[in-house]
């Protein structure tokens, strides 16, 4: 729970994960984002709780690049719902800002799946904020279940 | 960063701090809510996002409890942004529940402010969610400043 | 469709209206609001889109006020779904201000329900905004149904 | 201030405007959207806030087509503000949903811009709402200002 200063989370982001270590491409999603006017705070920039808004999206647009639909998996009585949120406020993005969110799925397996999520300034590549965070697979009783095979990673 | 699954957040929330073991007493606050309709998403559920809103209400009314305007210490040029946040999503709350949020201020010294968060559904105590963040002092230019004295906890 | 400009919408509200006229004691709810950081845009005053979820709580607590939930309604299988709703923005609200919502039902028959608002700041009872709506009650297939009897003026 | 139900909303929007009478191509702007998973409420249908969000990203997008930034205009002083508005609701949109928002510009002198709204879904072109609103042109000070000459329309 304690985060080092000396340690940055960004850092860690662009580092080898594990999925890269097992030889696997790991599973790593690009989209492109405007920041919209009703999303920035009175202090002119994107109010903080706005990027988990965006990387919601980025799981979202993830599925549909792997040609499965978010929408349809709740319809067949599986939600994936957040477990665990970390973000790191790097810089602040601003109305009207183009943005590039990455997402990369770090681990598959059982009913969990933890990402990390990357946001940079387009013109400049600035990074913006660095996130992680664990998602759990639930039924519409709130039971965990396993993942559907075609989210599982191989192991 | 790694979050260890067998040291979970919440019980470190509960556990005795930093400020309490320097004999202080650690500063607190206790603000009720009730979830609003428009925060519900279509799982029927507060959206994950919508805990931040709470944490920030829960300073901001701290600040007022303290005799502090936030509102005042923005139009004075000083600012306080989110640096990080954790939040460990526990229990779902829904619509028209009434939650409990308690803010206490973890560590309160030259820039940076660190308070910790839970929030419990008011009718069986039932833990919702438990958070961190770190929060910085800034100008209007972004440039870090020491926090006004009165937001200082004595050394 | 056409908005008079001679003829205000606000002083519309004031006016007496329909269910005055009959002799009935029009329903009228009166809730106190502080305005939330998150809901005040980049020019630092309150989002236009924010005040429809006031209204929205007017509407919600002024249920409970009559002794009714509408969460328990939704529970039974009827919805309230906005229709029509018609907003004069008149004055800015701020992070901040203390506002008070008066929300009112113009009238209430069938399976509709005609709201009139008006949102003052408290300090001085500056008029913010005054809005009407029409919202009427669906199944969970969307069916037009008859209000309950509950929520119907009588004739 | 009366909206007459013999008389839809919706209609008057593919009706011959006033502009187009006078003989000048409308300013009509097309955008897709995809609904966002947060902005869904617990109907399962988008909230009935949202699609001022999506009105106001309409305006911003408008602009651009036209070479103009609105950031920009706010940067040098000028802000538009939302005076009025007026929304019908005729079929709810749901997560995931592609829609097309036409944004029109009915009028644009003085101080002030008429737009007309109308949002369909794009897979069958149902109608989801059709709105109306009045903006106004301020300094940041919040007095009424001429709009600057490339939002003029040509009378």
């Amino acid at each position: 729970m304690k985060i080092d200063d000396g340690q940055r989370f960004f850092s860690i982001f662009s580092a080898v994960g594990p999925s890269a270590v097992a030889g696997e491409s790991p599973v790593e999603h690009h989209l492109k984002l405007r920041v919209r006017y009703h999303e920035v705070d009175g202090q002119g920039r994107v109010h903080h709780a706005q990027y988990l808004n965006y990387f919601e999206r980025g799981r979202v647009e993830m599925l549909r690049e792997l040609g499965h639909s978010y929408k349809e998996m709740e319809a067949s009585g599986l939600m994936l719902v957040v477990r665990q949120m970390t973000i790191e406020y790097l810089f602040p993005a601003e109305f009207d800002d183009e943005l590039t969110l990455t997402t990369r799925v770090e681990k598959s397996r059982g009913a969990r799946i933890q990402h990390r999520y990357r946001l940079l300034r387009e013109r400049d590549q600035q990074p913006i904020v660095a996130a992680a965070s664990e998602i759990a697979c639930v039924d519409r009783q709130g039971n965990v279940r396993r993942l559907p095979g075609w989210l599982q990673q191989p192991s």
